[in-house]
């Protein structure tokens, strides 16, 4: 029996994107996506959450180390994203449209395999101050 | 099977209101509303968050466009209750107090109509920078 | 000689209030002031910065004890002005149009007189998290 | 039946404190935890949400009184914690670790006793703007 | 004889950009600017702070109608830069690196010819919530 | 003639502290400083701006690198002060009382030996959310 903690760390990281889907006309892009289809691109400044949860450790009083966490999310997010063009300039969005909720799902992907087992993992991702989206691996 | 992803659409709008029962004495309204009993009103700068969760598109890579829940914000609650006097000018508030959690609960109502039965919707409403509640329509 | 520094205390408080002239007619009022105007009333959280400057007192560290300047802010602002109408409830504007700008002014007024001659003061007043007005008492 | 809401108050406290183990080694200790071992003690701003879940009582629109809640804030937590050096100043850090996690179990058990048994409780402690850590009461 | 206050108004546009100076060798562009330097663009959200100050109208109590001001914005800035990469798509910085400096140096210049010869304008510009910049028409 | 700029680099630190003026008895310590006298120390999280102000450079766009301000600010206040004990652990507040006030001089002194003469340098220290205090050199 522990107590079941989470901890979150925040990050920030700002790229260039488009979004495109390949199968659609050009024309359907415009519609669908509007000022965000511009085809020379926009940007954002983005702004990361991740939430660990799992057992409170009871000597340390610590669930995992922050620092570590703050290290994974400089590898894996960071030097993969940052100041870069995310439909040109990364391998993950080359074929996938590069919105906010694909996002969060990819860096959860990349951060759930650093974590133990017994630990859940939340992505929470804001693309402007007003709008922002969760992950942390339900499906339907 | 599909990710299950949730969006948030923040938005804000200001009113007056008066906390007030009206099976109640004026005597025990004071007493129990304190302050925001003033029969003159007072009001706040509400922030609103709406999220709403369902299962990723993935071809659009999208929930929902966000420009259209932020037109459905507009609609239902911006153009109801911005700058309005919440007792006297709405006919949600006429014969129910305007407290924050009551406001919650008339937001989620009226956007849950919009969304497609698949979706579940929460609301966050912020009466000031200090003091928020939520609602996503679970029953007790 | 001293070292010229400034402090900055913040401060809260909500009222309701309607931009309203006087000398205009219904119609002007209006239009020039649009949903400000409502006859019911709408209202705001205010968020208050009260700076003051001065020479540093080289022995014990402060320009003024922040907890004097807090007692202040709250008898000459947040008393007289806290879950109040402000046309109806408040002397300072029961004949002085509540706009932001004159909310400020009249701040200030109040909370130079507490001050020792030496030192300056600037008032900043957000009346929604997008818009804020200040006055450090420069005439023109 | 009853509409099921949360709301949540903010508090905010500050205090020194220093991460160690006393059954680890004063070496197993500094590479454990840094910086946050300094013997001198270092300190935050600690920004505190205080979420309740309950029943909605449909007479007054109240989950529970706010000034209520404040007030056991205050009495719990800000008078308990607030400029003190929680390693040295408080009995509950005394033999326990005072990370953010610990903290947040701490707070968690105390506000818990004033709440009725069928209303619910969740701590979120901010340690930084960059940092923050969760604690319901859920056991693993 | 009036009383000098300041209004200010915020707004948000999101934008692709690369700071590249066009005189410059590649390898001196890739050195001096770093990542930003990418060829293939990357993006920030552009907070921007717009301040007139002026005489207060002692019968409106308005130094200008806000909503006047929110509109020039809309037409001269977040027309001309939201969603767009600003070296491909606008005219302003076709030849001019689009740094946050020239930004807001650019943004003056549009805004200054809305205004009255008596009143004064400063642009802050914030490129991420941890950088901004200031430009108010001063010339050294 | 050229264009004059500022730009504004933020910084965090946190840090345990206590005020004390050596030259006062302990009663009068405890009187005039409060909770903030505490002989155990308390902390904060200090959020620091830094406002360098000068004449923009037409070619690069630039006033002075943002990355060469961050690694000063590192350096000089940072590497000082970080997860440190102010009045233990530091040159600087051996002698002198770490009020907010005294802090922004201190770091104003170590950063203007870094810029070139004919740019002007203003710190802006928050020692809370709700506090805090500015110096820019003005004598009085």
């Amino acid at each position: 029996m522990a107590n079941w903690v989470s901890v979150t760390r925040t990050a920030h990281f700002n790229a260039a994107h488009r979004l495109h889907v390949a199968e659609w006309t050009s024309e359907k892009n415009r519609e669908f996506f509007g000022l965000c289809n511009n085809p020379n691109y926009h940007g954002h400044n983005y702004e990361l959450h991740v939430t660990v949860s799992g057992p409170l450790d009871s000597v340390s009083g610590y669930l995992l180390d922050m620092k570590t966490l703050k290290d994974w999310i400089e590898e894996d997010v960071e030097r993969a994203f940052d100041h870069r063009n995310l439909n040109l300039d990364t391998e993950e969005f080359r074929n996938l449209n590069p919105t906010a909720e694909n996002m969060a799902v990819v860096i959860w992907e990349k951060l759930k395999k650093r974590l133990q087992p017994d630990m859940k993992l939340k992505i929470k991702l804001f693309e402007t101050p007003r709008n922002f989206v969760e992950f942390d691996g339900t499906q339907s």
